[in-house]
C-alpha cells in the first residue's frame, strides 16, 4: 500500500547543486581557505542565529531577518530570547570577539565560510540561503592601517586562486565622502550618500534629480556628485578630488589613508584595482575604508564581495575600543553567476579513483581486502556492489567517470590487473605497490 | 558619545568554539570528509530549510522543529510554503534524490556535512544546532547489502581517523525484532519496539511494567524482553536468538542480513563490533539494519553515531523504488564531550607558521615581499602589522604560537635571518629558498 507522494519542488531562492557541481564549489572553498591561512587567517564559527537585539544592535538594518520559532512551542512559552538567522557574517563576529574577548590574542584574525540568510521576496538572482567567505580583523584601541591594504590583498589572491574571470577591486574611504560633504556644508550627510551610492542605477541625472527632491540646489547637488564619479588607477584621486577645491581634516585624513592603501596594492596585476570614489557601501557601520569587488568584463552583475572598517561595531558590545576591518566574498551569487554563464567546468560525478570488480560472491573477503590496501595507499577505492558480470561492472565504472578499474584475482594464483579507462590498457598490478 | 552597550549571551543548545578549538574540529571535518571520500562518498549539501510537509511526509517526527519567518512579513503573506530548518540530513538526502532522479547515477552515494537543529528545551548537553555528518547510499529498485556491511566499516574507519577513544558499533535488523514479536503474536508492535528502546533508560523491571501496562501478560512480556538483551561479537546471535523458540519469515530475512553484515565487518579491530538486538532507534523510517556507535569505556553519554536502512523513505517523493542506507556521525556531541573530558587538545591560536619582522616603515615594500615570496612557497606567512619594536613583534610570534620569525634585510646588502623559536637559533636563509 503506497503511501501518497509528496513531489518536491524547488524552494525559490535557496540553491542546491548536483553533486558534479558541488565538487567544483567544494574546490573553490578548499583554495579560498587555502589563500585565507596563508595570510595567518584562523577559522571560527558562529551559530546561525543571534538574539534579534544582537542583530539590530547598530539599528534597523535594510535586510531582511528570519526570525525561527519552535513549531511545537506552547503560546505562552516567551520566556527565551528571539532569535533569528544571521544576515552577515561581521555583526556575529563583532559579537562573538567582545564576548570572548578576556580568550582572544589579538589583533585578531579569523576568516569564516558559512551560511547566511535574508528574507527577500523570491526573485531571480536573489538567494535567501547563501555562503559568504568572510576575513576580518578586531584590533584593542587602534587597527594599524596594515591592514587596510592587506585585506583587500587576501581578497584579491583569493579571486584568483579560483580561475575566474579577471577581478577588480574598486576602493574608497568613508572619511573622504563625508568629510568633502562636511566641507560642501551639506546637512544630512547619511540621505546625501545613500543617494549617491545609487549612481550606477539610476545614473547621474537621477542623483542630480534626487537630490533636488532633498532641497540641495543644483550647484550644490552636482559638486555632490562629482565625488562619486572619481575614478583612478592609482592616488591620482587626491589631485582630481583637491581640483573639486573643497576640503576638510577628515577628507584629509581619508585621503591620506587611502593613498596608503592604493600604494601597498601595487604589486597587483595592473588594472585590477581602482580608487572610486563612488563606493559607498550600504551598512552604516562602516567608518573608514571600504570596497568592493567586480568581475571585469561582467560589472552589470554587481559587486561579487565587499568589505570595509568598523571602527565602532564591535564596542556595541563591550566596554572597549574595537576597531575592525574585513571582506566578504559572495560565494553563492559568484557560482550561480558563473555557473549560469557557462564558466564553471562540471568534475567527476563520484570522487573514486579506483573501483574494485567484485569477481564473485565467494571472492568477496578477498576483493575486499585488495579495495582496503589501495584505500590505505591513498586512493579514493570502491568496492563493486554485487557480483554482477564484468561487462556490468565496467559500465558503472565509466558512468561515474572512475578513471581505474581494478581486478583482483578471479581464481586462486592469478595476478591482480589495472584497468586504465582513459587509454583502454589493462596492466598486471600489485595493490601494495600501486 | 557611546551607544548603549548590548552584551551578548551565549544562547543555550548554540555552541561556538574558540579558535585553537574551532582548529581541532575543522582538523576533525577533514578526516572525515577523507575517509568518506576513500570510499567513493562524493559530497552535496541542502538548503538548511525544507517544506514542512517535506519533513513530516513520514507522519510526525518527535524532533521538535524550527519554523522560520520574515521578521518584516506581512501578516497576509501565506501565499509561500511554510518552511522549516532541517532536523537530520537523512530526509533532505531522500527528497534531494526523488527531485534531482534523472540527472543522478545510481546507487547515489554521498556525504553531507551540515548543520541540522531541533528546538529542544534547553537542557545541558542537548544541543539545538548541531553538525552531522552523514553518508547514505540510494538505488533505484534493490540496494545490495553489500552497503549495509560497507557504511558501518566507513563510520568505524572515520571515528578511527580522530584519535578519540575507542568506539564500539551495535548492530541489529529491524526486520529480526519485528519477526520476532510477530511470531510471538504481539499485535502493536510499533509501542512494543518503543518501550523495548528505553531497555538502557528504564531497565528490564521498566520494560515489564510498561509492557504490562500496554495489556501484556507477564510471560509475554518476558518474551518480548529476552530478544532485547541478546548481544554478541559475532554472528553466534542466531543461536541465542534460536534457543527462544520463536520464529517467522521475516525474522529469519533479518537473521541473514545481519549475519552477511556482521561477517562483513570482521576485519575490524576485535571488539570493536557486536550484534545487540536491543538496538531500536527512534526513526520510523528504518526496515531492515540499523545500528548505533558507542565511546566503549564512555557508554553513558549516550549514542554518538547511528543510521540504518530506510528502503520506502525516498519513495514518498517520487513514485520509484528507492531503498537508501545511511549512517550519521553526531560530530557536535562527540567533539563537545570530549571537550569537556579534557580529550580534546587544543591546537595553534593561528595557522600562521612565520612572521615576517617590519624593520621599519621605509622597508615595508621589501617586508611584504618577502612575505609574498614565502607564502608563494607553500607558507602560511603573516607580516607584522606595524613598525613596533623588534622586541614587541617576537612577543606577538609568542603570544600567537608562531613557530618561525623571518628578519628581512634591515639595510640594504643584509641577508636574510629566521628564528626558529622552539630552539632559539637563528640563522641566515633565503626566502626562495627555505
Amino acid at each position: 500500500m503506497a503511501d501518497k507522494i509528496h513531489k518536491p519542488r524547488p524552494i525559490s531562492g535557496f540553491p542546491e547543486w548536483l553533486p558534479e557541481i558541488r565538487a567544483v564549489e567544494m574546490q573553490w572553498l578548499d583554495k579560498i581557505r587555502a589563500v585565507f591561512e596563508s595570510y595567518g587567517y584562523g577559522s571560527i564559527e558562529t551559530p546561525s542565529v543571534e538574539e534579534i537585539d544582537v542583530l539590530l544592535a547598530k539599528g534597523e538594518t535594510d535586510k531582511e531577518i528570519y526570525t525561527i520559532n519552535r513549531l511545537q512551542a506552547e503560546e505562552s512559552d516567551d520566556s527565551e530570547a528571539r532569535l533569528a538567522l544571521h544576515f552577515d557574517l561581521t555583526v556575529p563576529f563583532a559579537r562573538y570577539t567582545a564576548q570572548h574577548f578576556n580568550n582572544l590574542t589579538f589583533p585578531f584574525k579569523r576568516y569564516q565560510v558559512q551560511k547566511s540568510w535574508r528574507g527577500e521576496r523570491p526573485q531571480k538572482g536573489r538567494f535567501r540561503e547563501f555562503t559568504q567567505c568572510d576575513i576580518d580583523v578586531i584590533n584593542v584601541d587602534n587597527l594599524p592601517l596594515h591592514f587596510d591594504a592587506e585585506l583587500p590583498a587576501v581578497m584579491f589572491e583569493a579571486y584568483q586562486a579560483l580561475d575566474i574571470p579577471p577581478v577588480e577591486l574598486r576602493l574608497s574611504n568613508r572619511k573622504i565622502v563625508q568629510g568633502y560633504l562636511q566641507g560642501l556644508g551639506v546637512e544630512d550627510i547619511t540621505t546625501v550618500t545613500r543617494t549617491l551610492d545609487k549612481l550606477d542605477k539610476i545614473r547621474a541625472d537621477g542623483v542630480i534629480n534626487a537630490l533636488s527632491e532633498l532641497g540641495l540646489d543644483e550647484t550644490l547637488a552636482k559638486k555632490c556628485l562629482a565625488i562619486a564619479e572619481i575614478k583612478t588607477d592609482d592616488d591620482s584621486f587626491a589631485d582630481k578630488l583637491s581640483s573639486l577645491g573643497v576640503s576638510s581634516p577628515l577628507m584629509e585624513e581619508g585621503i591620506a589613508e587611502l593613498k596608503f592603501v592604493m600604494q601597498n596594492l601595487a604589486h597587483l596585476p595592473k588594472g585590477s584595482i581602482k580608487a572610486d570614489l563612488g563606493i559607498i557601501r550600504g551598512f552604516d557601520y562602516y567608518t573608514g575604508t571600504i570596497l568592493e569587488a567586480y568581475l571585469k568584463d561582467m560589472p552589470k552583475i554587481g559587486a561579487i564581495g565587499s568589505g570595509g572598517r568598523y571602527d565602532d561595531l564591535a564596542g556595541s558590545f563591550i566596554n572597549q575600543k574595537l576597531p575592525g576591518i574585513g571582506v566578504s566574498l559572495g560565494l553563492t551569487r559568484l557560482f550561480a553567476v558563473l555557473l549560469e554563464a557557462g564558466h564553471i567546468t562540471p568534475a567527476a560525478k563520484a570522487p573514486t579513483q579506483v573501483l574494485v570488480i567484485l569477481p564473485d560472491e565467494s571472492r568477496r573477503a578477498e576483493a575486499a581486502a585488495t579495495a582496503r590496501t589501495l584505500r590505505t595507499r591513498g586512493y579514493n577505492v570502491e568496492l563493486f556492489h554485487s557480483d554482477a558480470k564484468v561487462k556490468k561492472q565496467l559500465s558503472y565504472a565509466e558512468k561515474k567517470g572512475i578513471p581505474f578499474v581494478w581486478f583482483p584475482p578471479f581464481k586462486d594464483g592469478q595476478a591482480h590487473e589495472v584497468k586504465d579507462m582513459t587509454q583502454g590498457e589493462q596492466l598486471k598490478a600489485d595493490p601494495e605497490n600501486w
